[in-house]
């Protein structure tokens, strides 16, 4: 190939490195008013009285609107295509705002005024007296018989579901030579993405309303509008540009309702919220922490006959993506290790503290985190290598998933732990590893492995659009609902127009900006998916395009389309070896001959109805410093199967920012959350933990190379994968460092202080 | 028809009379800088010396550019396609900025600066020197045997190109029973756009020049720009919001080359350059003064045998449109009185005086003003009624284009004359306006014709392009590269979508903002081309969209897609009366049932290879007071054969817009131009006069409606067309009223003084 695999720069690195890229909040309309919250300060309750006269009446205030001026109609906020099937639909909980507080800074009324400073000075103005109700903090509280029901209904449950696959359980257990069992825990944790959560509306001509987010789902904000101010869809229009990083949190529909709500109300001025560090952390979305039983059946050979999982996930105060994380993480977990039994169940509970959306991975890392956590103790157990224990259980092609029955397409799992062996020196460290750990200082290796998947189906629709223009010089341009979110999308589309057409990179333009009104529709950027289902709708329109070309210049030329192909900047006879006409030739003539031709255009909707599996682990090496408690990562290696690499360059860049994202997850970061009050602790920067430059060792990378046969360049999913196994390895390489399981995240030195004391390795 | 044909509301009133919609000027981005050119105050000579050094010095200016700083690449300015043949291909003799003066206001230098202040001090800052030549004012000047041929070369003649057509000219004149010989003048006028010229460009990427720009082309503009700046055409887009006007004035491509130069220039940063009104009346483009003479042979009875005209059209000191102004004019009118010899010869000649571009019917004006001015002399001569004798010789269906030789595809110009005949009360009031008029008051009636083309098929290319979206809400969205530029070019193409797909117009969105990157091609809007050329492409589009529609019904229902047809909200099988399933669901169903189905969109592309001829008239009735010598008119009604009427509220204020600015053009307006030096004294809305609200009489329009079968919807022209015969009427009223011909425009009372003294009317 000429252009996939290739190191290509980024198409937007000039424009970001320069700082000339505009974001959402460097756009501004004449008259432009600023919106801010009125929050709760307690984390369940009502409220009782609301008094807004005093700020209402502050100069530069222009309006202010409370939970009885909104709407009565609750919106789901997950970013997931709308269902044809309403057992399916996404739980609607959430009123624009709200007298029934669910967790702490929920969202009671919001003032519009001149600026931000005025804006804050009213909402110290408002005066409001709550009835308050014992915060629900964690899954015992939230399900104990008598738990007030947060959102009403029968309970807190939001959502459960369980399945049994891969063959029956009890038979599995009972063969077994071992059972192991263990329980885990997970942190919650923020995605942290650079740019704040920040959307601002307008309206010209009082029909339309448009609306500028930082948003991954333009096209499905767009229908959340809609459905939330209960008017017609395509009344509404989204314009994403770039955006300063999303991970997920902006993957649910959080402010693009209110600012269209305001803009409505205030005769199509615009209206801008931007939310603060301290908002976002608070009230937009987290991973979910989640409680895990695991059990493993094993021979004594190591092979594993059967696996158990129960798992609590807490959502917080509303339901967002609902049930969907822990459930699909459930079902992507299947493929790491499929020749065995899987029981599993799942329950999503509503709980009175921030709430759970995608992130990264999306419940992967927390499953994962307690598979192989357990997988490495029933290795332990068994006295068998942690590598060779994996690579006997890994999946690899030519079997079947247990949990959808479909054939594993591709799989280089084994390869993958092959490569990282040999990187890390796995085999001649181990043995001196065990000889050194007497001291304070001790080393050890860990591995973790994962298996994820690429895009949502058949879950949820996978449709995908894209539109290629061929321009009036032979270079085209692109146009794709896939959102550039950071993680690369405009550059590897690029790659692939190209690839496909037959043109240098350089020639292809891509079009960043999605605009609902005229962006092919894309449900937008998550799940891994955009160069696997976007890819399949580039490929499709640049075929189409080539095809449109070749077939002008048969009428130009006379040659029959289907013996020329093009190359470079020249239609090309191959049988003969000329070029029977340039590209830009071909180009001019089909805009400016008078009587034949017309613009050359490719206006595709794809619906992708495969779903590929990717792979790969982590090994790393560590130092533990007992007395300081605290872990040292020496080297660190994630290897991928992430079927073809399209670009390398890009490649390393995803996986080096995955990990060191898992490593901040692994190590420091949680949102600290009062039991008993739910009153958040680190809502900022300072006192949330997330690794600065110098926390982050030097992150390795390396790839297996697949060809995914149901992707049209042969790659699978690569944005996501990195975040997931490195946790894991690094608690794996404390047990192997210290002999101490710590079974619960973050990994940080006041746990660790707890662990070691309990195991005695500290007084 | 459901929608064509109804008093649709504008899509953008809402918008626009809020003041909500945005112009050119309402963008701004951070750190914008302004441009403003130092131009020469002589108009013809060349720069001996420059200092732009004190300029420079002045705080707050950030660049000063001069002649020897940019490319030295000449351009056509003119907002045609490119041509693919290079004989046909316009005059490139525009440098961005020039040492060689060709008119007053010519462009020698650009400051750049923080803002307009102190651009504006910087301009006064420049120190010049010129060596000044004889300004060549005049057709008589400009092609003196010893006169300086302005452009180099061997002369100062543009073009020039006679044909002759409909039968032998010399064989028809020997025939004639009269042969009736004058000569007259036109004025140049200027466009007087509410929104002056104004662009601005930037570049975030340094790879791509972004220009927002106030234009009527912008894909022309995006193109001209590649070849000014030398650099791919594919990286120039073009952006062009809502506009306030450009009536042909925008068809030029004027700032957008120099501010994508600067910005290049200056590191990608922000450019605006907005022009004063001063500068836009002295050096954009205006309509072309003329020098006419025609010679009409008629039999006794009435019949036109042979026509004659030899034209000079003065182009300034640019030829912008070179000589295709004159040219289209002459063999647009031969469709007027189709059945005699026709003999034209014209020349475009440079000038030293401001350059004359395109304007609103193109050349028609000057062409028709001298042909209906003769006829009605020759009518006159021949003592046959003015009516009786247009409609003797006008065309007719079945006649055909004596210049082409195609047939006359839909004509109502007779019904047009009886129609106007009928409403103004003609037979009734001209025999008692003849024995009225002795006094100082005296009424007259006049008349006259026009004819025209739709589009310039084939002398251009024809090419439009639509895109059509199905919303999940059952609504569309719609681009099309038409311009809305003020004519309601929006608001046809909904009515266009809504009658084709079935749908209600109110469920049409359009997507206004053209932008080069996304938009489907076309030239832009001129030649009255948008609801005939772009009307043809919307239907093709709207076509194929509704297939696809009724296709997808087929998957969804069984039905046969050809059993089918789609009645505003519903799929309906005809056959058995029901709706077999609504819009909205089929919608719903294509973005989210999870394997069939896909967005529907239908992007075309459309090359029209037809042109289609309009016609019209006007009926005038008005006072002179020959003391005053001043024209008041009491009734005017303009009739119009432009086909089907696609709005008639729309299409009355067309026809109201054309008719003032006719009347401005007929009775007061005029750039005046001091011969000897090609100073301009009156560039400003003081000192030139156009009509105010007060000058103008009530309007009255009506429409003789044909069906044209070349167009989608039956339409023709009516953009231009009624700016055309309004002053060859009110010239024939005045003769009718006082006996006096005056055969300049315009007829101002100081033209009325000088010529009722001459024919002794005043003393």
């Amino acid at each position: 190939m000429s252009t996939i695999g290739k190191p290509v720069d980024r198409v937007d690195a000039v424009a970001k490195v320069t700082g000339r890229a505009h974001y959402t909040d460097d756009f501004y309309r004449p008259g432009m008013l600023t919106a801010k919250y009125f929050r709760s300060n307690i984390a369940h309750g009502k409220v009782k009285k609301l008094d807004i006269s005093k700020a209402r009446d502050l100069a530069g205030v222009e309006a202010i609107f409370t939970y009885s001026d909104v709407p009565q109609i609750k919106i789901a906020t997950a970013g997931h295509p709308y269902s044809m099937d309403p057992a399916h639909a996404d739980v609607a909980d959430k009123l624009l705002l709200t007298s029934d507080i669910h967790h702490l800074g929920d969202e009671i009324a919001v003032v519009v005024a001149e600026n931000e400073l005025i804006a804050e000075e009213a909402l110290e103005l408002i005066e409001v007296e709550y009835e308050e109700f014992p915060a629900l903090t964690t899954a015992e509280k939230a399900l104990a018989m008598d738990a007030v029901p947060i959102h009403g209904g029968a309970s807190n449950v939001v959502g459960e579901h369980q399945f049994e696959c891969g063959g029956s359980l009890e038979d599995s257990l009972q063969k077994a030579d071992l059972v192991y069992e263990d329980s885990y825990q997970t942190n919650m944790v923020q995605h942290l993405h650079i740019e704040n959560h920040t959307a601002f509306a307008y309206m010209d001509d009082l029909k339309h309303i448009v609306i500028v987010s930082s948003t991954q789902i333009p096209h499905i904000a767009r229908r959340v509008v809609g459905q939330a101010l209960d008017i017609p869809w395509g009344g509404v229009r989204v314009i994403k540009p770039y955006i300063g990083g999303g991970f997920g949190n902006k993957q649910d529909v959080v402010l693009e309702p209110m600012v269209a709500f305001l803009t409505a109300k205030l005769d199509g001025r615009p209206v801008r919220i931007s939310l603060t560090r301290e908002e976002c952390m608070l009230c937009t979305r987290n991973r979910h922490p989640m409680n895990l039983e695991v059990r493993l059946a094993a021979k004594s050979d190591g092979t594993l006959l059967a696996r158990q999982m129960e798992v609590i996930s807490l959502t917080g105060g509303y339901a967002s993506h609902g049930h969907s994380i822990v459930a699909a993480a459930g079902s992507k977990s299947c493929l790491l290790y499929p020749r065995m039994a899987i029981g599993y169940h799942a329950r999503t509970v509503y709980t009175n503290i921030p709430v759970g959306g995608a992130m990264r991975a999306y419940g992967s890392p927390q499953i994962i985190f307690a598979l192989e956590s357990a997988a490495e103790d029933t290795a332990r157990s068994l006295k068998i290598d942690s590598v060779d224990f994996r690579i006997k259980n890994a999946a690899r092609e030519g079997d079947v998933n247990p949990f959808n029955k479909k054939p594993i397409s591709s799989c280089g799992l084994v390869e993958c732990l092959e490569k990282g062996r040999k990187l890390i020196r796995w085999d001649e460290k181990r043995p001196a590893y065990i000889n050194q750990n007497q001291g304070n200082e001790r080393r050890g290796l860990g591995v973790a492995c994962f298996s994820y998947g690429t895009g949502t189906y058949p879950v949820c629709v996978e449709i995908a659009g894209a539109r290629i223009i061929l321009n009036q010089d032979a270079s085209v341009h692109v146009q794709t609902g896939a959102t550039e979110i950071g993680q690369g999308s405009d550059t590897t589309v690029a790659q692939m127009t190209a690839e496909t057409i037959g043109i240098p990179v350089e020639d292809v333009h891509i079009v960043s900006t999605q605009d609902t009104d005229v962006t092919p529709f894309d449900t937008g950027s998550y799940a891994s998916r955009q160069a696997y289902v976007v890819g399949n709708a580039v490929f499709k329109a640049a075929t189409e395009l080539k095809q449109k070309i070749l077939d002008f210049a048969e009428v130009l030329t006379g040659f029959p389309a289907d013996e020329l192909s093009i190359v470079k900047d020249n239609i090309v006879h191959p049988k003969s070896g000329k070029a029977v006409i340039s590209l830009k030739d071909l180009a001019l003539n089909s805009y400016y001959d008078k009587d034949r031709g017309g613009q050359l255009t490719a206006d595709v909707s794809h619906k992708t109805t495969t779903n590929a599996p990717s792979f790969g682990c982590t090994f790393v090496d560590i130092t533990v410093d007992i007395a300081l408690c605290k872990v040292f990562i020496n080297e660190i290696y994630n290897i991928h199967d992430s079927g073809v690499i399209l670009n390398p360059v890009m490649a390393r860049g995803q996986v080096e920012g995955g990990v060191a994202m898992a490593i901040g997850a692994a190590l420091s970061e949680q949102v600290l959350i009062d039991e008993k009050t739910g009153w958040v602790h680190n809502n900022n920067m300072l006192d949330y933990k997330v690794p600065t430059f110098t926390d982050i060792p030097d992150i390795q990378s390396d790839f297996v190379e697949t060809i995914e046969p149901t992707a049209a360049y042969g790659n699978k999913s690569l944005g996501e994968p990195p975040i997931i196994s490195p946790p894991p390895a690094i608690r794996n390489a404390i047990l192997d460092a210290t002999g101490v399981a710590v079974n619960e995240l973050p990994m940080t030195p006041q746990v660790l202080y707890r662990c070691f004391k309990d195991q005695g390795l500290i007084d």
